[in-house]
């Protein structure tokens, strides 16, 4: 079943060690399909390289059991689940321990918008969760996972800030499908890099862009008047 | 028409990617022919590995409208022609978010020349505009980072100081052809690099380097008594 | 002789310079054979893009004599040796002069615990050894360092801590096989890196992460209801 | 004439972007003859990956001038032959702005001794030089940029330390061969940045190893007791 959103989501688990986001076998990418019942997942602990288009994993969305498929799951799967079912619009998922992302993660920080690289894909900050309480880490773990994200974004639109920084881990980033979700992945990584040196470099004057600026890069990439790209061709 | 330039314009860009000034699509390249009438530039929003040769879109340095091309052209096509327009020795110009320059853009702050390398290229700071305002923000936008950059120029000479961070963005450089500004794209972002740590390692002590020995430096490849490389054969 | 584990630890030394564990020659890795009489490990200066399986070098355990080989033994024999002797259920060592690993070797720092990439592998901080006296410098050197190594772990599990810093020089990993042993020098380098740029992002801010995080993911992953992977597979 | 040394020196050169020490065409290897009377260098400006063995100029180490050879030779041929000249034993002389061991020399300091990696083949300090005077830069600078170097040596062995840091430039090293030094131009470049490192991270704790300790690695790599790689084979 869902063969060609098995292939997609196959290509794109390929594409972050080939975007140096992985280390080992430390990212996964699902993705799902139309009817939103489905979830194909990236198996737990397999190398890429190895990996085969069969080894993905079929979950149901609604009882977060394996559906089709001979290996484990991710480990993460029940955090991509919950992502799926609160965020309506979003239709690939991706976790990785990108390592400057990471750091941002790991200091507990906001990653800030400092110039137009973060303005063109996310509005704003891109936060970083809360740290989780004792009783979620002992309890459901992963599952809580997604709901801290969660409610990181009661107040933020998913597709605008298409990433978020779980405190203490690492980064998730969604879109619209797999490949879309891992190239929020190379963006987030880019830009927490350039923010990490930034920071560095600014000492006390230390800032965000104008508001302005900010508002007109995310707006020339993804508002209803954009014009990058080849969509609205003469 | 303007095969020739085409085919230059065309290599130019498919450096990028090959001196990793370049993350996804996020560099553009133009060159422009001996009447300075026509600019070729890179198309949109495409990946470097999918472009053709006959995609590179012919635009109108007069009217800024495509005169030839299937493609949109670069989003950054206005302030491509507004440097053409006003620095009137240079044939190429390049625009990346490549990483050390994009965070002293980010960080507002000119490069100061700590080193031969620097001098060997660029003669005194390479300058951070000063940022938008709102009006230019909201207005023709592009253009008015033309303007920007043109107005940081007015007492340098744009072959002396071949490139610029524009505030809260990225670099630009140009040079006598499009090889040649991306040849200055990449001094640039090594010399970012360097001078980025040289200011961590040197903190306190931090100072630019001696203007005799910049000097020396900068005429040993570029005065007309120059003796780097090959071009005065014995 | 021992054939089979001439294989493994050839393969696991060609991991350290794929991994860009290693500059020039610096980094070896060994292995034992079941019976834990005989260590292989890699001959002492050779290039891993010129050595072969037969270079291998095969020494006694007991003795610290090479049993088998033409070449000389790695520099750094006594200190595998003494490491085998003493944390009784490890299988491979290895020794590298890894760049962020490295440096927190030089600044004579134990890795604290800030993410869920360094739990998921070590429990607990890093530890960097104390400097060697000049009595054990001037002494035998080699095997003096493997006796501060096994100092420091005196209140440690070697298995759940499956590497040090040694004082002003750099990592020890080990494990359960050769592979295990350069898998922990790949994540202790990656760990080190982060933390490193963890703790300039951080400043003032800067602390280790919550014990029952860590708790949780190191025992994810190696406790005895680990659920990572494919071992428990349904 | 010197058909070998031309062939050593021609691989020596390419070896530099083969192990990321340069950047377009910034670093050159020089060797010089049995009698020490010629010298072969790479010519100026001249990319890696379009020279030829032949394209090497052979130069007299007395007058300067060259003896065979169809290009200029590089720009910097003034400060190897004084080099050379000076050093009795070295018969290799490497110069490129490799990252790390440039922003130290951009910051004007020496790199001292913080572990291991740095006292297997440097002993104590790789000194900075002074800054040239306004007469220098301005009279046979190449020359003199040699005499500094020499200068800074004069209490110090040249083959203890294979290399040095010129002032707001960048670094030479050398050697008993071609090959040889550019081997330690590969060592200088990573303890450059190994160092840069170790002082972020330490901060006020900053400081050398033990002298005891770096002399033990010195001698047990170069003494005449040295133990480490092939030379005293069993």
């Amino acid at each position: 079943m869902l063969e060609e959103l098995k292939k997609q989501v196959f290509e794109a688990n390929l594409l972050l060690p080939k975007n140096n986001l992985v280390v080992l076998t430390w990212g996964n990418v699902s993705g799902i399909d139309e009817s939103r019942k489905y979830m194909v997942i990236k198996p737990s602990g397999v190398n890429y390289d190895e990996m085969k288009i069969d080894d993905m994993v079929v979950v149901s969305l609604e009882t977060g059991k394996v559906v089709e498929g001979n290996l484990n799951p991710s480990s993460d799967t029940a955090t991509h689940i919950e992502l799926y079912n609160k965020f309506k619009d979003i239709k690939g998922v991706v976790h990785t321990h990108s390592r400057y992302a990471t750091i941002w993660a790991q200091a507990g920080k906001d990653i800030p918008p400092l110039g137009t690289t973060h303005a063109d894909y996310f509005y704003g900050n891109i936060p970083c969760t809360r740290e989780m309480t004792e009783k979620e880490i002992k309890g459901d773990y992963e599952l809580e996972t997604g709901k801290v994200i969660v409610e990181t974004f009661k107040d933020k639109n998913p597709l605008y800030v298409p990433g978020v920084l779980v405190h203490s881990h690492g980064p998730f980033t969604w879109g619209k499908s797999p490949y879309d979700a891992v190239y929020n992945a190379i963006v987030l990584e880019e830009v927490a890099n350039m923010a990490m040196h930034t920071k560095l470099l600014s000492e006390k004057d230390f800032k965000t862009m104008s508001s302005v600026l900010e508002e007109k890069h995310f707006l020339r990439k993804h508002g209803k008047n954009a014009y990058y790209g080849q969509k609205n061709r003469r």
